[in-house]
Parts: structure tokens; C-alpha cells; sequence
């Protein structure tokens, strides 16, 4: 995959693709499945697997529209090709289960994997930000803030502070890893599954019923919980979590943006990209530009998550919903694509540590006014760095916990 | 072009698609080669048409990361698959331009398309609600605030509300009409244009070099306006009248869900849609739920547009332009799929008079009681509808003299 | 007024304060009355003015709450006040409007006045533009796109940009000149006015209703438009051209935060403000910040505003129509602080146009880049500025035409 | 304090207030003043209780915008008026701080405050909802999807639902409970910290600077942390978690105004509230309304906060942090308000079961159409519960959890 509108866009591969959400419903379906026939409710299961694949999805998609939601001509498809081999288990397809059970876990299948990829992007990033801040840790450079020279600080406090954003980010990602399946049915009382599980003659239907839906949760690796169908905090928790991620990336791109200034000149981009399309010399900052573009995206996407929250209602809402589904590709797909970004950004930095000190000793009467003001040492910007080394070192024993976790 | 995450979207068939995108940046180009070989500057033109297409779309967008935009690989492949038949006209290509010229100018020429297909459907909408409002124009019902029985109303005067909604959109939507194009240069000076025409011996090179940008923005039907690189009115006021449609398609789509629950049973939408996974007698308000959910989502799409105006800085900024083009397309799809589902929802939409009359009836008590608190006249629900018709027919005076205009 | 949280919103006065609303809430009842009288339905009038004022403020907001509008607690006291010295007319107050009338239109005269004062300070605003502009139309300088070096511009060109910018916002603001009263009974229908006007006597009851709102409207210099309770275009527009001025100002302030650090030192904030707190040397650029704030700020209450409308539903909403007000109040006091602080910084900016020059030369090779990719044309940054002057003459153009408008 | 523009805002009290702001400033001030003179650093210490208040407010407000924040005037106040009778201890003020230390930890004792208050209520509607949730464990009721009958419900499950979203919302709520005190110095290297205790004779220097910031946090009640001034998850997760629970109560007032409509009749509001202006019958559902309302405003708020996240550059931004004060303000007094009237709309719910159970069995042939696709059970809506009861087990043992943690 890849998107003309949002440049980068290959870099998140098949995640939160179109192809991935249907296949992420044929594994619901074919879990489900294959848990009614384990329970004996179901006298056979199937493997839906190569029923359906990427060419179906255009005509699938086209026939959403009628029930709003796409399960619906997706069981179709598959009824019609497993009955031609089986019909009794097409027969038994989605048996107990409602259009937004499918969809739900479908889309926490692939919100799974979407935390999959960011968190081993944000550990190399951790990674390479350990390197920098080690490497830089005594580089001196001028401090700024509301764009003027503040105080001197060093390369290494300021990716050190970089640092701290990414394990925030780290421990936000963890939304991602314990979601839970939805398996409620129609209005989420599991009335189909416990009628199913009477008709076969399990013991207590109600408990057989529930406990269908434990052990398909188990199957899929997701957990267990009463039917969401209207509280929606664990999606919108994922997007509170993608969009932590992309502001700390976003503060990195800044900062890359403002230090690569040629009249700051204290940082480059990676090498090889930054082509102008008349202006031969031009090295533009294209990563931190393209980080930035999705961390100014991000929040409103965010938002509309929490504002399909806000709008459920009766047993299932009416529009909330299904705003849910284009949010979260938007949100996922930008954010994998900003996560590998910015690992390529941070590993790959060039650090001018001799700009850094020239532009810190040329700015030495700014950066030194607050001690004059109150003290009546003097020395050189080196000797105001104040307890600058002990907050990396602080920072470097967080990343220290997280890496041996 | 459909979306298995928005169900509904192949309604907005091409518009603002990768490939129409596509198409739009070589007509910009072609556009722009011809204008300067009308002028003299360039010896040769060349027709671009069928050197790129859909097939390319992929690897243009996959190269478009490495220059933040696809101008740079777009024009790749096209001077190498011209070269090979015109190396002069290749050599000319883009000469004088910028990426964000090219860019800009065929998102605007998208969104004129856009904006007539919109139209285009607010015209038919206006046609289906006059119609709607004469038919029921003294239809009575209860009128509800706060979900509360008020005052009677007609369901006339309810359709030409949403008909005056509808007539401010179309309003609105005008600004897509006189668009400008964006032909500036790398920084808005025209000046690798204005040295093309020196180089080629035109007389006041600055006035002809302003010129051939109003010439070429002729050629492409579009309106000529300084350059706007930084200034992004032009696309912020086309995202707030797509987003003033969506807020009256929302409305409308309210009024449906809310008027057609079981237990009010007043308006029904077009039959043949709205099946459930698993309940066979439901017929889900389908088009409404999908409406609503683009009304829910435009609003943050129009301000993401307007949050990339005012981070605008120097000549060109970093992340505010690159992040209006996915956020356009979402716009302006999602407003065209919902002005169709609109149209057909009020094309087909099933009013049920008789129990609206029952239910009016049946709360005459309620409906009644602000009159019975001032004034001694008794009557029925219909007596109580003070101006009602007028009312209603300034709104179908609004429709008629925007229909013949 | 003024907000420990919003630095600067003194600037903002009275526009859209509690006070503010509370006077034009009884300016709207006491045009009614008259109305009422001069039609000679009511037995009398009433002066309202200094029934209620500041001191009210606290506790009628407190009452608020029951009625979930501040309404019904204003009409309670004005009647007990009112109804000491004269019975009669304390009777008449309000009868044949609905909360929502008086809300709305008194909403509508508190943005007229707010729609004032902005397009007197984008006035002023032109005017200091186009004073830099001829000041500075020929001071070369660097133009910057994505950060780097670009082609040459004027300083001239640079504020042309912005003066563009502010003529769209004067465009826009017009929005606001033409606003419409609400003026339509509990549901629209002007059913109780019309019952009115029957017990008075009134030859066509329906049509002296109509005309009532009519007059009323007129009374306060507003539009008359048929009842808009659920059509929320003439609020949405509003917000709309409001977030256009921020967006405006926002790309002003990015260039002066850009140009004045440290390193670039082209443009300085007018003296007088930016101290900081502990570091003695700083001037830090207060005035940019803060209308870069309101600017970040804008667009989700203009999109909060659209969220409302489109949320709107049967023939007065739960919820959407409540959400309206102190997001109006928010975007309207931020705009017209940022409006004034824009005023200052234009009127009062700094522009070093040696250091522009120095900067400018200092550069000259990456600038000329273009250039000398396709042309054997030499010669100092001033000899590549294209068409920069004519681009700069229709700005100043356009900024006349406005003016002598 | 009270807000005509926020019906219900004086709920929340002082939460939030400026004045609350202000206090909490002074007290930040004071903890770091006691610290000083505690480490021997400060000759002396002082009680900066009473100094400002009130009002002090506007004045304090008004002179901000010079220093585009607040502490600047207020440090001035309080050296004026403590110089009179300490002038030491004026002397010692703020000594080692800068601007964001104080008001960002000023605004996270806010923060804390607004947090216990939101849990407090949260646990009073976790009690209310076990109490509804037990009594009509076993009251039948159309369970409705899309607007539509779907299968039987009881109001048990119904409430049990609302329990689950409150109980997601006092698990994020924990994010305001050890929220780190703000104590880095001008750019986070607390480098006047350790001058000052290096000229006060102190052994390690830089590890004494850090120990204050560490007593000086612990004499506040709040975490330490290194300095996070362009590290915004602290605050984002704050405001995360406060939609969370607008989230939680939205959903709650979506079912209310959804049921108690005329035509359901299933629940009222608790009476007392919702007169009309006009309409004497009418009994408007207030609560649910103001309800709705915060949770339709809360989303755009969080993502502000993301949005000031993602702007954050060099060692303190241009706007970004400006941004976040009014917007938490809003925020957190919306959400404080929201609470209280959650809980009074729970703990006050009238809930007619009968009516409940007679609409479910008028409508039975819809709500039983699944079972009767697949089964040839029959029997009334009552015996297609499914696992209802466990599912309302499971919400009640995690409420009893949460009570008995």
C-alpha cells in the first residue's frame, strides 16, 4: 500500500489495510467457528482461510453500504464459497454472534498489531536516543525558550528530553497489548449463544454461552470482557495512546526543524532525501516534516474517537459507530508511518557538536545573564550547566528499566 | 474507488482520488508547458495525455516521501517517457514552477469538481424537498423541543427547514466556484519565470512572466490571484462550506433517526436497504446512520484545514501544507458520498401523514398547554399553527429563485 | 474583564462577557415589548434599562441550570422589578417568544458588536501593512521554504503575504454584518404571536405575527430571516470567518517568531514587553506567542460550532444548541484580543532591513541556485527577484480598493 | 463562582478558578521558599498566606500579558507587599525557578484537586448504579439498535452498561493522582538551583539542586520528575482521562434523553428541573442536556491539549504551553460539573418498569424475530435474556472490587 496524499504512507505496509480488516473478520469468523464446534453446539468447523482475499474486497466494501457495515455481504461471500464444499458449516458461520462483534474484534485484531510495530519502533528509537545522549551527553549548546537564548544546556539534556517523551510513549503503547474481544451478540446478552448452547444440551446454557465467549477471546489472544458495544474506552484508549506517541515525535521533529536552520546549522537530517524540484542545492527536512504533518493530525483524530464515545446510545449508536473505522486507519496508518520515520530521523541524525559549542560561546553574554544577575562566579558556558548531567542520567536509567523489562 | 471503511464511499467515485490527483498534476503541467510555448519561451509543447495513469500511482506515491510531495517523481516519469519521443518538450516541463504551484493547482482543480458534483446534488435535494413541502404542507405533527411535545407544526414546516438548510449550503458551496490557481515560483516572485522570459527576448519580462501565470490559470478555467502559497483561504473556505453541507445533511439525518424509531413511527426511509446480520425483520435506518456519521466527522476535518492555515510560516511551511492534502480528500469523499445518500434519502423517504396526525392527537393536551396558558380559544392540534404556511413559504420562495437562477 | 488563564483577554473588554450578554438579552425583550406595544397588542411598553445589570449576573447564572438556559431566571427578576412599578407590562414581557429567541438574538448582537471591533482592527491592520509594504518593497532579503534557504524576496513581498491574509479576513468578516434575529415562538411557528395578534384584533393574525418579528428585528438592526432554531449556518459562519482572522494573524505571528530569534534577527517585537523572570537580557516575543496561541486555539471552537449544528434535531436540540455559547464566547474574546495584540506587533515591528541584506548576501549562493541551474544570467540577490514588485502592486492594489470601499 | 455562558458551572465551585490558580501559585512559591531556607540556602523563610487574593486577580491578569504568563506580576505583588516587613525573605523568592516551574506545578495542584472531586463523584455514581442495576436486575425492556428493536434487555443490563463505562472512567481518573511537581530552572538544568547552592557552601552541588526539587515536590504531595517543560504527558493524560469520563456521563445522558421521550416513557429525570418559558406541561430533561453537552465540548479540549504536545520546540514553545491553561480550565470545570450532575441525575432517576415491560411486550414480535429465525423455542421476551444476569454479575463484583479497594 501506499497513499498519493500521504507521502511515507508505504512505510506502514498492510497495517490497518483493507485487506487486513477483512482478514482480521475471517479469523473472528473462523475463531468463533470453530469454538461453537469444540463446544460441540456446531457439528463442524471450517478453515475459512483463502476464501476470501484482497480482490474481494472492492466488491465487498460496495455492498457495506446496505447494512451499514461490511460483515454482512463478507458472510455472504463466504456462505457461497464454503457451501459449495460444506454446507454445514456455512450453515453454522456466525452463529450467536451480531455484524458488530465481527467488526469490533476485527478492528482490536488490527489495532493489536498496530501496537505491535509502534512499540518495536519506539524500542529503537529508545535505542538510538540512549546512543545520542550518551555520545552528546557534555556537548554544550545554547538553550532557547519562546525562541530566545535561555541558559546553556548540552545535545545530550536535549535527547535525554526527547527520551523521556518516547518512554512516556512507551508505557502509553501498553493500551494496545491486553484489548478484548467483543462477543455479545445482538444486544449484548448472549441470548443466540445460550439459546444455541440449550438447543445442544449444555448443562447451564447462560454459563456455556459466556464461557463461548472466553475461550474464543482466548483464541484470538485477546481478553476477556462484558460486551463494550457502547463504552468505548478501549478504543478510545488506543487513540489517547497513538496520539501520545506522535506528540513526542512531533516534539523531536520541531526541534530537528529548528536546529537544521542554516543560520543554526546544529543539526542535519539523514542524508539522502530532501530533493527540491528547481532548487539543486536544497537539503529539505523532509522526515521532521512529514512527523510533524501526522502529529498535528493526529489529535483530531483522537478526538473524534472520544466523540463517537460520547455519542453511543441505546444498544448500539447511530452514527458513532461507524465513524470509528476510517479515525482509526487514519490514526494507525499515520502513526506507524511517523514511528519508522522517526527511528530513521534519530538514527541517522547528524550531530554538529562544534556548531553547537561556537553558536553557545557566541551567544555566551545571553546564556550566562541569569547567573550574573544573582551570582558573581563567571566561567564559560560550561560552568553553568547546573545539575544537567545528573536529569540525562535520569532519563538513561528509565530507558535502562524499560530495555530490561 | 470504494472503502471498506466507510461504507458508502463509491458513491464519491473518482473525486479526489489518487488517480484524479494524479490526472490534475499533469494537466497543471501540460497547461503550463503549452503556456510557455504560446508565449514563445518554450519551442515546443507536447500533449502529456496517457504518459501516467493509474498504474503509476503506486510507485509515484511510494518516491514521493523522499521530496515530502509527488511532484518530483511525477515529473520524473513523465521527462523520461517523454524524453523518449520529445527530449525538447521534456526539458521544458515545469520550467519556471514549483512543486507547490503544481500541487496546489490540481488539488484546486479536484476540488472543482468536487464542488459541482455537491452542487449538483444540493440542487437535487432542493428539487425533493419542495416537494416534500407542498405535498405535506399542512400535514400536522407534534413539534418536539428538547425531545419534549411542544407546539404543533406541519411536517411542511419541518422539510423547509431542512430546506433552508440545504439552500445555505448551496450558499456556501459557491466557494468552489472561482477558485484560483497557484503559479508563483519556488517563493511566489516569478522569478525563474520572469528569467524565461528574458532569456526568450520578451519585453517587460516581470509583466510577462505575471502573464503567462494568468494565462495558464485561464487555460485551466481557473481564477489568477497573487500567489497563495501561504495563504491558504482559498482551501480553508472550501473545507467550511463542504463541512456547512455536512452540518445540513446531519441535521436532516437526525430528524429521520429520531422520527422513525418504532415507538414514534412518523417518517420511514427508502426501502430496500438496512438489513441485519441476524434479526430478519429489522430494517435499519442505514442511509441516516451513515450521513450522521459524516456530520460527526467533518467538523475536525475543516479545522485541521484551518489549523494548517495558521501554521503557515516563511515562504513555505513544514508539515501545515502536507497535512491538508489526505485531510482534503477525506473532506471532500466523505461530503460526496453523503450528498448522494442525502439525495436518496429524501427522494424516497416514506411520510407517514395519518400517524403523524395520531400521535399530534394523541398529545393535544401537551401541544396545546402554552396556549391554553394565555388565551381562552379552544380548538384543535390544527388550530394552533400560527404562521406556519407563511412560514413555509418564504422557504419555497428561497428554493424558487435559487432555481431559476 | 480580564483571565489569570488567557494573558492579553483585557484587551477583549466587555465583547461577549456575562454583562455583555445579560444587556443584550433585555435589549431583545425590551424590542419585543415595544413591538408588541407599537402593534398595539400590548397595553404598554417598558423602559427595562438598569432593571438588571453586573450584579445580577452571579445569581441568575446560578439559576440557570433548572431551565438549562439563563433565560427563564432574567425574565423571573425583570418581572419582579418591573412588575412593582408597572403590573401590566411585566405581564406582556416575553409572551410569543421562546427562550431560544431571546438567546439567539441577543448571541447575535453581542457577535455583531465582537464582528465591529475585529474589522476595525483588520482595518488598522491594512494600513500598517501597507505602510511596511512601501517601506520595505525593495529591502531584499531570504525567502525560506521548508526552513532552508529559497530563492530571494522583499521584506515588502513578505508583508504583502500578510496583508493578503488580512484582506481575506476582511472579506470574511463581513459574515457578521448581516446577522439575523431569532424571533420565532417555541417551535417556529409564531403560533402564540399569531394568537396574539388574533385577540388584538389584528386583521390577518398570521401575517401580523410575521411582521412583528419583522419590525422587532429591525428594531435592533438585525435581519429578518424565517426562524433558524435548527439551521445554525448564520452561528456556523461566524465561527468560520472568526477562525479565517486567527489564521491570518496565526501565519503573522509564525514569520515574526521565525525571523526574530537570535540567529536570524530581521524583525524585533515593538519594545516594552516580553521580561522574563529570571533572565535579565531576554526579550522574548510575547505578542507573537500569544496570537500563535489563539490561532492553535480557533479552529476547534469553529469546529465545536459545527459539531453543534450538525447536531441538531427535531425543533430545538439537546445538547448542541447549549454547547454554542461559551464556545462563542471563547472564539470571540480570543479573537478580538489577538486582533488588537496583531494591530500592535504590525504597528509597532522592528524590520532590520541591513541584517536582511547582510542575511541575504550571506546566502547568496544557495539562493541563487535556481538560477544558475538554467541560466548563464549573473548578477547579487537583487537581480533575481522576478515579478516580486507587481506581485507586491496588486496586493497594495487590492488593500486600496478596500479601503476607499 | 458562577458562568451565564455554562449553565451548572458553579458545580464546580472553586475548582479551577483563577483564584484557585492564583493560590496554587503562592503555595508553589512558598514550598520552594520553605525548601530553600530548609537546605540552609535561604537565610530565611516566610508565610506568603494572605499576601494576594482575590482581588488581586484582575489586576495581576491584566499586567500577565507583558511576560505572556502570570507569574511575573504576581512575583512582583508578593515582593511588594512581603519587602515591607521581610525583605530577606522578598529577596529569596523564586530564586532558582523560572516562570514554568511555578505555573505548571501551580496548575497541576488544580489538576489533583479537580481530580479528587471527579473520582468522589464517580464513586457516588458507582453507588448509585449498583443500587439501580440490583432493583431491576430482572426489569424486561426492549433492547434497541440503530434506533431499532433488536432482542430483550433489562434495565439491570442497561445500567450495568452505564457502571462498566464509570468504572473505565475511575481507572483513568488514577492519571491526576501522582502528578509530578514542575522544579528544572530556566531550561531544566536546574543550573540557578546549583549556583545558589554552591555559593551556600553545599557539598555536591548539582545533587543538593536536585534534592530540592525532590523535597520541594514531596512538600507538596506531588511526584518527582525530571523537568518534562517540553514533555506534555503529565497533562495530556489529565485531559485524556477527563473526556474519559464525559465519555462515560454522555453515554449515560444519550440513553436518558433517548428514553424518556414521550413516545418511550421509560425514564424521567429526577423532578424539580426543566420548566419551559412558555410551556407550562413541559418537563425538560436538563441534566442530560447540560450533560450531553459536556461530552459533545470535552473531546476538541483533549485534543487541544495534544495539539500544544505536538508544538512543543526547543526548551519552552512559542504557544504551545500558553494554549493548555484556558483550555484545562474549561476542561476540568466542565468535567467537575458534569460529575455532580451525573450523580444527581442517577441517584434521582425515576424508572418505570411497567411501562418498560409493556413497550417490550408490544413489541415482541420484533425483539424475538432472531430467536424465532433459528429456534423453535417460543415463550415471552422474558426468556430470551441469554446471559443477562451474568453479564450484570460481572459489572457488580468489579464495582464491588473497586469499593473495597
Amino acid at each position: 500500500m501506499s497513499d498519493l496524499f500521504w507521502p511515507g504512507d508505504e512505510r506502514a505496509g498492510d497495517a490497518m489495510s483493507e485487506t487486513a480488516l477483512l482478514q482480521a473478520m475471517v479469523r473472528v469468523e473462523a475463531a468463533w467457528l470453530a469454538t461453537l464446534a469444540d463446544a460441540g453446539i456446531a457439528e463442524t468447523t471450517a478453515d475459512l482461510g483463502g476464501l476470501v482475499g484482497e480482490a474481494d474486497v472492492p466488491a465487498i466494501a460496495a455492498d457495506a453500504e446496505s447494512a451499514a457495515n461490511p460483515v454482512l455481504p463478507l458472510l455472504a461471500l463466504i456462505r457461497e464459497r464454503l457451501g459449495v464444499r460444506d454446507e454445514q458449516a456455512a450453515s453454522w458461520l456466525h452463529r450467536g454472534l451480531t455484524s458488530q462483534d465481527t467488526l469490533d474484534t476485527a478492528i482490536v485484531l488490527c489495532l493489536r498489531d498496530v501496537g505491535t510495530v509502534v512499540r518495536r519502533e519506539l524500542e529503537h528509537q529508545v535505542g538510538a536516543l540512549v546512543d545520542l545522549t550518551e555520545r552528546h551527553r557534555n556537548d554544550v549548546m545554547a538553550g532557547r525558550t519562546l525562541g530566545r537564548h535561555a541558559v546553556p544546556v548540552t545535545f545530550g539534556l536535549k535527547s535525554a528530553g526527547w527520551l523521556q517523551g518516547v518512554l512516556d510513549a512507551v508505557d502509553d503503547i501498553a493500551a494496545t497489548e491486553r484489548l478484548p474481544a467483543q462477543l455479545g451478540g445482538a444486544a449484548g446478552t448472549l441470548a443466540a449463544s445460550t439459546a444455541l448452547a440449550s438447543d445442544a444440551g449444555l448443562g447451564d446454557a447462560a454459563r456455556s454461552a459466556q464461557g463461548l465467549a472466553m475461550q474464543c477471546a482466548s483464541r484470538l489472544g485477546l481478553a476477556a470482557r462484558p460486551p463494550w458495544h457502547t463504552n468505548r474506552a478501549p478504543i478510545t484508549r488506543v487513540g489517547d495512546a497513538l496520539v501520545g506517541c506522535t506528540d513526542a515525535w512531533g516534539h523531536i521533529a520541531n526541534d530537528v526543524l529548528s536546529l537544521s536552520r542554516p543560520e543554526v546549522g546544529e543539526v542535519t537530517e539523514p542524508a539522502g532525501r530532501g530533493a527540491s524540484s528547481t532548487m539543486p542545492h536544497k537539503q529539505n527536512p523532509v522526515l521532521s516534516t512529514l512527523i510533524r504533518r501526522a502529529a498535528l493530525a493526529a489529535p483530531t483524530d483522537a478526538a473524534r474517537l472520544h466523540l463517537a464515545a460520547a455519542d453511543t446510545h441505546d444498544e448500539r449508536p447511530t452514527g458513532g459507530w461507524h465513524l470509528e473505522w476510517a479515525t482509526l486507519r487514519s490514526l494507525a496508518r499515520h502513526a506507524v508511518t511517523a514511528s519508522s520515520q522517526t527511528t530513521e530521523l534519530l538514527t541517522g541524525l547528524h550531530v554538529d557538536a562544534a556548531r553547537m559549542r561556537t553558536n553557545a560561546e557566541g551567544a555566551a553574554d545571553a546564556l550566562l545573564s541569569e547567573r550574573d544577575a544573582f551570582s558573581s562566579k563567571t566561567g564559560p558556558v560550561d560552568s553553568y550547566l547546573g545539575a544537567t548531567d545528573l536529569v540525562i542520567g535520569a532519563a538513561l536509567d528509565r530507558a535502562r528499566r524499560m530495555q530490561t523489562r
